[in-house]
């Protein structure tokens, strides 16, 4: 059973957070294969982690074990949770980080993490990626069976997203996403739209008065507005950074 | 056939492009082994790419597979290409990326990758970097013959640095690249310098009167002239950050 | 024999750097498995390199080679050594790097690398990461025995910190690492602060009249004192950056 792990966190690498969680995972399971999605997720930012996993985490091959760790409710009652999926297990806490992800994906099963023999050393009240997740993944990856991780748990917290504004007239919408290349993703969705023919976007001083399909419909330099491919409506600059030109930020208003 | 798979990328990790890329690739070949070479190369900066590559991708093994990312240019008429040289395999567009690596190892083949059977889904217009290069390279990894990708091709893109100025008492060059140290790399080679004896080096308002071989020869703190391991005329310090010391920035004159 | 490497340095990726260590090893050793665990260290900063492998390094399975190169007096009279502790092998340049996981673990033997056999290429002068770490790391995975890289070496630099003062009323210390999640770690030991009962923590305008076990013990917000996971002193921020709060630097003085 040669099983991949996959680690997504907000941890950085400096301080060797990050290297913890490889080294308790290779020290349960030596032959596992470990692969980095990301360490850069913004701190305690799980909209950000969830957006990361939902690009990433499905086109992995089937049986994968994807470990997310954006954990800000560390310590408080937030659960521990193992999902078996269709395709794949996810470890990581309760907190909605997984929730853009399972659309692509269907929930079996979930177990909330509390057996302890299969835990890391005394459990530190900072760190369960170190003393839950990683140990859990690593044993997961030996073939222990979900069930003997805990009890099954109901219910699964939701990730929360702002809520847009909608009336006959106009959907007033928000950035809540900005990615590295300086796409702005608002929390417009292609079903918010509907099949609406003819529409503006309106974004700071500028107005779009059509959704493009690619950006090559638009020349260098020139804004547009698209349904991404995590199926929300995003604005882009062709060759450039929309996020600069526009110097948005997280939260600012898109209005449809 | 257990092959190696690179990656260099200007994706950053946090948005998942990078993560996706591995997804794809161990999605077709659970087994190859995916080295990170970086995925922090200056966004859409072809230059750095290619000296990124240059420092590290001749160093692997016969028969890596080197996926290179940084592509201004998706969706334009760029080709996709897969050059075959005499000792690795070299995936990603048609834009130069290659050229720096190429003066150390030669190329057999090109090909245009055209075949759509080795691709992943529908090829959206912006993310070649999953849909075509990365399947590719698992394909290949996985034994799949370069010509069963697409024709061949004659060309290549050359990378295209600055030109130098040269007259028979100077020759006039700029920085092109500065690395993680703050040493700064000119577009002056050692071939452009000749066998000359004597010469100075004048940056800002900075004059250097020799060339040095090692960091060794000049006192701490005190900036160096050096060919460095690319060949090119760099400026170094002792100790620290030339470029921190020169406040300089890429595009800075050199006059020798 | 099927290792593991991992790597811990201060190159950034974007170079290539971070990558030619890679391809010197697989070049060597094609089946080792190489983890990161960072490439983020500070540039030339030793201090934070060995927190980082304080928090990471002990945790990998026995027989790992860890090779940290954090170096700032490459190419002067500091030694290139590998360390072989009960459980693992380090190596890198003798600068104290290693000083505070040779807490967690004992030397067994000290041998300076001489033996040129075991190198790469020609030696440059100032990327002995390649050129020495690198192959002599990936012979060590291949079962090439300690003494074959060289002499048994006396002595080990020691890490230094800056020292504390200590009266009968107070300790004054400092701020010497500041984490990922701003948490500020000072270099007042558990063993300084002895069994104390009372005592309070100032640091800038703040005074914190007890120590805390866990993160939990205090509101949201507030500030915090605590013996961290590496035996420091440290302050803490409940779901947020301490370093943010109190505006703090590495330096800043701690009053006990």
């Amino acid at each position: 059973l040669k099983r991949i792990i996959t680690l997504t966190t907000d941890f950085g690498t400096q301080d060797g957070y990050a290297g913890a969680i490889k080294g308790v995972i290779l020290g349960i399971n030596p032959k596992v294969k470990i692969v980095d999605i990301s360490h850069q997720i913004p701190a305690q930012n799980i909209l950000a982690g969830a957006f990361c996993l939902y690009n990433s985490a499905s086109l992995f091959p089937n049986g994968t074990i994807h470990v997310a760790v954006v954990d800000p409710g560390v310590g408080s009652k937030r659960k521990a949770i193992l999902i078996q999926t269709e395709r794949h297990y996810l470890i990581g806490p309760d907190n909605g980080i997984f929730g853009l992800l399972l659309r692509k994906d269907k929930v079996k099963k979930v177990i909330e993490l509390r057996n302890l023999k299969h835990f890391f050393g005394k459990i530190s009240p900072t760190f369960h990626g170190r003393d839950i997740f990683a140990p859990v993944a690593a044993y997961l990856s030996l073939g222990v069976k979900p069930e003997e991780f805990g009890p099954e748990s109901s219910g699964l917290r939701k990730l929360t997203l702002p809520r847009i504004k909608k009336s006959k007239a106009k959907i007033i919408g928000q950035i809540i996403h900005i990615d590295n290349f300086g796409n702005l993703v608002s929390n417009v969705t292609a079903q918010d739209l509907g099949p609406v023919k003819k529409m503006s976007v309106s974004i700071k001083a500028h107005t779009l008065t059509k959704l493009s399909r690619t950006f090559a419909q638009v020349k260098r330099g020139e804004l547009l507005a698209y349904i991404g491919s995590a199926d929300f409506l995003e604005l882009g600059l062709r060759e450039g950074s929309a996020c600069l030109k526009l110097k948005a930020r997280i939260g600012d208003k898109v209005e449809i």
